[in-house]
């Protein structure tokens, strides 16, 4: 985890604190329902649950016992015992360290997915806003990053809305994957443990059971958990990039907010740099890179081995708290960053009028030229206007071939913005429903 | 695609053929669209049906076309002209090249997913069959390929058909994820081309209409997709491992089958190898290798670029020819794979009774031993049985602290397979239902 | 492997014929130093050779054998002893099929790489002429996609030739990787071969011996070898990066060849995309994705597993058939990409003089200026042209700060394109030597 | 990084104080050099030195500052200036926060990769002392998880020595690819710096001169580095992978130490887990998982962009700290693990003698009978031993077809453990030399 990406919020459900707090919430309602159960006294459940409650776990302490033993929860429940007294033998009764581990983890993945759909929602509020401002906004629309024909700038904002809501989807669903809990013992049999406990202990940590668990809950959960956190990602980036190329000094339609006092270069005075939709490029690829070793994850040796267990201590926390701290900074850009309609109507001109000619084109077509004709004549002015020889409308004026089928002023009438914007209305509807 | 791991059915989807037929079928629909919406003559779509319908369209040809205009789909479209005549011209009116692949690219991937339901459910089948059939048959479960303790066969098997659920829930949802059709025009704007076209063509070719395309399909679709496949491909990696391990020398707990006639090695006559399993791993690699360029393809610059394209022509049939090749293969395998319950009962005894280790400290522990003491008098007596100094329940009867708690007929009492497999019933339901 | 993106020579390498071919060579020279060794007759040695050598192997009837037998070798095996006849039983004494596929994979993989050097040559040879031809072609230096400073295209080429002949120093090593040889028998003891063999066939088949093969060569071996492949396939991907911005529209300083006849849309008749590099682009993904699981094939169980087979299946082909493809591609792009600088020209300025900032800056400091005021000042300075108030070197010379400090002459003076070139020659001797 | 997988000794590599102290040596460095250039006042150098040399840097400080100027570099020589004085503003002259960023992260890896061939050493040494240990220990070798025919265990441990001598040389190959020190200013161009200054502080950092750099080092050198890290960390999973095999409870041929006090098993006293080696396993994947992004990093866009930052903040520091640590555990694990010929040689018995069943097809076929029908003959006496009807050579010493060729006595020479072992002088010379 890269602290300089990591929002506090994030990060504290990854502190050791709230692991021994979580464990120990499993633990006693565990006990709870062993003690309703008859399996363990009732005034063993009670007063785990009174010492420990708002216990403060001493990481050091726990360290150091295992040190000797070599397994984190065994060292925990001795550490439990320093603190609750004799009856925290009656903790873990027919439970496996699994049992604590993969349902502590899954309430802190479902914790970490809850800030990213918070996350999500607040870029999906800045697109929106930025998009019904932008709605008619006229700029060109680029394939190949060469000009194309006219969109508006709310389109194109309206399009990464519709993506995001996508995201906000997968992550949902991706929480619901990984929220499960399993308290079902050694190789998941259930001998030891009843399974009306892991019901219990569902119920309390707001998950649910998993119907199968191996001791271990299946790792195709994980699996899909962080690819969806790398779809999630790639989306991001997908929009850093967009604002990337806009604020290019040729294109400069768009441009991140320059605070006072900021320094774009130590060398050069001059610079404003994209750097935060940049660390947002590069922030997705480091999500995405958790997504295979969660898929290699999946094939643990017969009911379990541990092999999963230091990948996850990896990406775990930094893929949360990273994508966590690319939606918000993402959010923050879509909220602030500058609009430039000026440059976008002037780039739009750029390849004097270029950007019409497919309806030219089908105009032709419509006069009963055929379409290799009629693709040949305004492909061939069109050269001329690429060679900066002059204007499109004016060469086009001046052809045989396209003045014999189109007057002057139908020519003219073709070359209307409002044509390419007449169905912005009929998008948004789709994307944002009948408020747009 | 490695053509020894494609079925005919599978790779078919991907031939030229069955693309361009399926090109054709998009703009005949669209054509229709717009006959009706009197964009074009409704004579026109008649005639396009009626000569293109059943044409079989000459891939040669269109490369060779293809070499001279550097673009596919107008190749494409020139043979179609070369087949249909005159009223070719009133195709692809409005529309662009990526409305025609992008929407055929949809329909591929959801044909493939339909095969890959199909071999889920096979896998989904043989599981249960087999899972049912061997509810009660004993084995040791395994925790880091150690001895822990004994679980049921159908009860290892319960838990790979609950993954496999959610793999074909995983394949609908990467299904509904792809499924959407994008008739738009240049830049997605509806500009030429009327958004009811897109929706008539969507109706006609199974697919739900894409809210906003930019040009293209927004390739967030595409990467869920084939993050889906990899976890998928994960899944069959971990049975296939699980199979794998079983048939090792040293456990032969099951094998796959072996045919008379088949030789196992070239030098070794001896051999029966799990050929089908080791390949079954390496698929599952194939396929997951799509998963990460999936994930890059969702950068594309401003409202398109083609970087995707080169990515999709691979991954496409490959991931899905070759993981509805693993699928059947791995439904084959679990249809046939030989079960020895005998070699489980034998290795299950392995450890000289260590397998009861937990029941013993438990019994001890509500006999006011603490758990600390009870697990080091349990741990001390199995390392002797590790060190094979004897067997494990007779180091019991020996133990003072063991002896002062458990008289022993009560330690006898603790060596009780029936006591492992109580739940057996109550995971099945979890997974069967009542039919278990 | 996608055969548009295949030259018949790479795609040779990998055919069923060119296989049979060299698995016959391996056996008939393994047949050779057994006959000098006397483990079988001479005359059968050399009847293999008579028969086999220009032998056209039927894929069919191996195909059908295999069908039975299930396995690879042993169908091939079969099927030369009905073309050999009976002197075939004296083939693949104590060898063992790895032995046969493995030395063959090495071969393929070699020449494939001989075929991807020679691929890097003529990049470099495009890249070496067109950065000597513009030299002193001054353009803006640009980071973070905004201007920075002037550097010239040569210069920006010559960076590509560096990494260029890095990537022909990683194939080099990459083929020193995987030109091993191993004829060593089951689990590699050599019981049943005598090491003689393996060097007798290494020295025929252009490898070295392989130290220590398990039956198998080690796969850290090709995992270093499609790692290598997949850094190549990323320089390509910054070099068609950088050909696809500079060709964008408000660029314009280079631009892919647009062949007569070639259309750049079935909509747009106006459109030139750079469909080349973007293709490059996708291509090195592809190239990219084998990187994992030859990472994944690495980890072979005991003294082998055939795991990794299926996965060399895809990636040996399709990673050297699609990196030979691409390399090929590139040289072409280098070779006959137009360059416009008259656009770098007008790009340049576009700034207004901001691109000096630096040399001012320091400037100032040289005049006892501290750097922080020297950076306020220039700064302030340059975001009134980022506003679009005027020109640079105006607002300078009418600042109060910088006019204390520096002349108007002396101002005038460091807005020179000279100060920013002085060096390239020392950086072109360091790339191609004296002769730049 | 997470802390569990860190020794102290690579941590501190990459802490904010050695950072900032090579930070400053950098600049240092380049003030002498610029000083003796006679561009700055030799005095100036030395005070920075003087003042500079010893000094902690304050964190907290220059984060501080950069919370204003938003670039981490200028924060840092804000705060020079505050320790040194007036002098500090003659550093960084003509300079780029590139030139000290990449050129520290050149050090920080160099350094970090010594630390890895350190620890390849340690590996190395343990290999070759338990290989000698049991170089005639004579056990099964498997292919498939198979057995196959009789190996020893030092043979199996030479082949990774061999194999760890490749990631030697793939860890130097790769320290020298990313030795290098880029001191070109804004661009590359050297316009503000002479190159001069460069080939001093490279000397100094004991780097090479990056020949072109256009800012930054070119990327494609830490994918390389990255990718080797990658294949080192993949054969530390094969190492592992071999242990966790030989530790099954079914096979037992060996056992990672376990310590007293350790406990395997918060449930299950009796347990001894590989946990070292399964905790290896997953470092191996996470260590791979930086290799697919460092690719990715490649591509950065013209001159630089800044997308790396992130990416590299991360993988950096995790890589090296991790593989560090993992060939620390492992170099542990490899010198003191358990080996036991015992249950080799039980184990090698398993099978009932089918591990020669290789040498008496062989011998058949010198007694004329053809390969096929000896293949037959013994293949079938085999599939009675995996019956469990007997013994191998019981078998075929009744088998009419093989005794009418092979004599009893001739058959039990076959049965010959010697046999497999004679070549073993051979390998252990060609990986450790005459010495073995």
């Amino acid at each position: 985890m890269i602290s300089r990406y990591a929002r506090p919020e994030a990060a504290a459900i990854w502190s050791s604190q709230t692991k021994y707090k979580i464990w120990f919430e499993i633990e006693a309602h565990a006990a709870d329902a062993m003690a309703e159960l008859g399996v363990i006294p009732k005034l063993a459940a009670e007063t785990i649950w009174e010492k420990g409650r708002d216990a403060v776990w001493d990481s050091d302490r726990i360290d150091e016992i295992e040190r000797v033993t070599k397994h984190d929860v065994i060292a925990f429940l001795t550490h439990v015992s320093e603190i609750v007294g004799p009856e925290a033998r009656f903790l873990h009764q027919g439970m496996t360290s699994s049992d604590v581990l993969d349902t502590c983890f899954a309430v802190q993945l479902s914790r970490a997915t809850d800030l990213l759909l918070d996350g999500v929602d607040l870029v999906l509020a800045a697109l929106k806003r930025r998009a019904l401002e932008h709605k008619f906004t006229v700029c060109v629309g680029r394939s190949h990053g060469i000009h194309a024909e006219p969109i508006t700038f709310g389109l194109k904002l309206a399009g990464y809305y519709a993506e995001f809501q996508r995201a906000k989807e997968r992550l949902a669903m991706a929480k619901f994957e990984i929220a499960t809990c399993a308290i079902s013992g050694a190789v998941g049999t259930f001998a030891n443990v009843d399974p009306r406990v892991e019901q219990h202990v569902a119920d309390k940590m707001g998950l649910a059971v998993e119907p199968v668990s191996t001791q271990v809950i299946p790792r195709d959960r994980h699996a899909a958990y962080f690819a969806a956190l790398g779809v999630v990602a790639s989306s991001i980036e997908r929009l850093a990039t967009e604002i990337r190329h806009l604020q290019r000094t040729e294109v400069l339609e768009a441009e991140e907010p320059f605070d006072p006092g900021q320094k774009g270069s130590s060398a050069m005075p001059h610079k404003r740099n994209p750097i935060l939709t940049e660390n947002l490029t590069g922030l997705a690829r480091l999500v995405r890179s958790a997504v295979v070793p969660a898929m290699e994850n999946v094939a643990l040796w017969h009911e379990r081995d541990i092999s999963h267990s230091s990948v996850e201590r990896g990406i775990g926390p930094d893929s949360t708290i990273h994508l966590d701290f690319a939606l918000r900074r993402l959010a923050g850009v879509i909220e602030r960053f500058n609009i430039y309609p000026d440059n976008m109507a002037k780039n739009l001109d750029k390849l004097g009028g270029l950007v019409f000619s497919q309806r030219v084109m089908l105009a032709l077509t419509h006069k009963d030229v055929s379409r290799e004709d009629a693709y040949a004549a305004v492909q061939g002015n069109a050269m001329k206007v690429w060679r900066g020889e002059g204007r499109f409308l004016d060469f086009l004026k001046a052809d045989p071939v396209v003045s014999k089928a189109l007057t002057d002023a139908e020519l003219e009438d073709l070359f209307d913005l409002g044509y390419h914007t007449k169905n912005v209305d009929v998008i948004f509807k789709r994307v944002f429903g009948e408020q747009a």
